[in-house]
């Protein structure tokens, strides 16, 4: 039961189909999740998100699992349940050991503490932050 | 100009001394910056976060340079501008080149995006996300 | 199955139904929707709720689908799902458009990625801006 | 003073050049504001966020004032500093009256509180927003 | 130097007059501090919410410097820098004490950092809670 | 049916077990929720967040009751489902009357519109609050 319409494959037009293939090809599966099937009630706007998500989610100078780990951490802080059931799955099928979700985990919680912290007392930024 | 009173090494009792002690040891250096020394008017606040701190940051399973990138992410996102500034600075000081600070910041902004677009569609979690 | 009371008009007060006939009324439907119900448990607060919603979304210098939008984007980023559901079902209803939605979805998440970025290099905000 | 630089464009290479003369042409302006100029570091983030912003922004089925209302708003709620300025400027320069700014604060305080009473509360969210 | 126009006394009309002669009653205080200043712009909105914060942060079920503490927290995690300087300036001056302002940091840390695991790993609501 | 594996007493280690009996007996009842369940699949994470928790929720400076009504504004600025439904109940457990949840509710209501007017006209920081 949803409010946004998914748009499965077969009902999908040319546009739509060809970037679910896309997304099938580079993740090595058949499934795609509803993030984007949502999204292909907008075809303009699933080819840009794929384009931009397949570019930058990419190993590069960052590899491809502490790259979930990054986005992971952001969808938390967000509160967006959707992002964090689904990179958590994405980050475990990249490798993710237990351990390491473990200290994910706690790295966001201490983050999430020391921000509370460094907003509620207002901590002036030391001068040394603004030099480089 | 600060809210916060600033405690510094000379005026402060033995407690946080003794934490101050052990941040330059860990750190390697005679800096000690704003946020200790704001803690610092909570000593038994200012020992319980350094010790989750010097415990959660150091490198585990997750090596430090990656959990000050997923701590800059938290950051960010919660909009922690002292937070920001002084784990940016960390992250360098442990090596983070610019082009990773680029993709680090690229990770961010296409998360950020998403959990936009998810939470903008409350787009329903897949069945699949919650087996495991 | 709810944690807190939703109040039905039979049971209801004087004061309650009052402003349950007032949102029928400027409303013009029967439909009373859960956040109201679930406000009425504090009668005066439902009273000042709904009279400030009622000044604040009506048509003004803005118009009431944009004053519907706005409201969204606060929503998605405060990640309030019942109000992404409440106020999406409410723009709909005031005839937004699929391509609205569609380019609604689209600014919400250019500014979330925007955020991020501004937030994550911590931007000086340039001197022009503080002059008018 | 800035923690990030900010490319001019007398150093800029020929990437950056070339979005910034863009950025001039679309805004019919000389100036280019302190986001692009931090961005400039990553000449491929400013090319695509460029790109992302000038074909989301641009007049369509939402008009370009709407547009930058909508943009604020989820700024606010994010604590964007930096957006909220250039963003509430760029609203002004696009002819937003004082009237419609005061109406725009509103829409976003009533999102904002009722934000709060919603997950407050933790309303389930009514049957009937989950069809279509 | 600032975006928006702070209204003097002197330079206000006959509305704006009336709440800061409230004010001034209420607080018993000569100063009007610059939200309201700024709020004046849109004397309406002034009214308004000056009405709905005496009313809502005046001492009843919970007393005054509780509700004090409670606003700054929400301050905090929605890092709201001008509310949380001129709350906890409030809290003060309502008689906090700094032990009491150690334990209001150290519960607002806590906090942020379970709401971080909790999200983090999406833990489903137990079903005593849906019960009442 | 969930993502994350909740560890019940019987299937513990001797370490959570400690914990949850700790856990039972400061609390006085057998219920343990499932935040403990879900951290336990992470031993040490259990320990320090229980032994954080409980000494600073204790009643100290700041009663229990108080500091239950600050986690909870924490908890809903950050729309964090879980925590809000998990202390609303704990709330309530420790004496929270309707007639105080009706007023804590408006507080943090009223904070998140102020909120929302305070960055949205990102109104500057009045200097005596520098001062103290």
């Amino acid at each position: 039961m949803s409010t946004v319409k998914l748009v499965e494959y077969e009902e999908a037009g040319a546009e739509v189909r060809t970037v679910y293939d896309d997304i099938r090809r580079v993740r090595q599966t058949d499934y795609i999740n509803n993030f984007w099937k949502a999204l292909a009630n907008y075809p303009a706007a699933l080819q840009r998100v794929w384009a931009a998500g397949k570019e930058v989610m990419a190993p590069g100078e960052i590899e491809a699992l502490t790259k979930e780990m990054i986005y992971i951490a952001v969808s938390v802080a967000n509160a967006c349940e959707y992002c964090v059931h689904s990179h958590t799955s994405a980050a475990f099928g990249k490798g993710m050991t237990e351990a390491q979700y473990g200290e994910l985990l706690a790295v966001i919680a201490l983050a999430q503490q020391n921000n509370g912290l460094a907003s509620g007392m207002q901590v002036p930024v030391d001068e040394i932050y603004f030099q480089k």
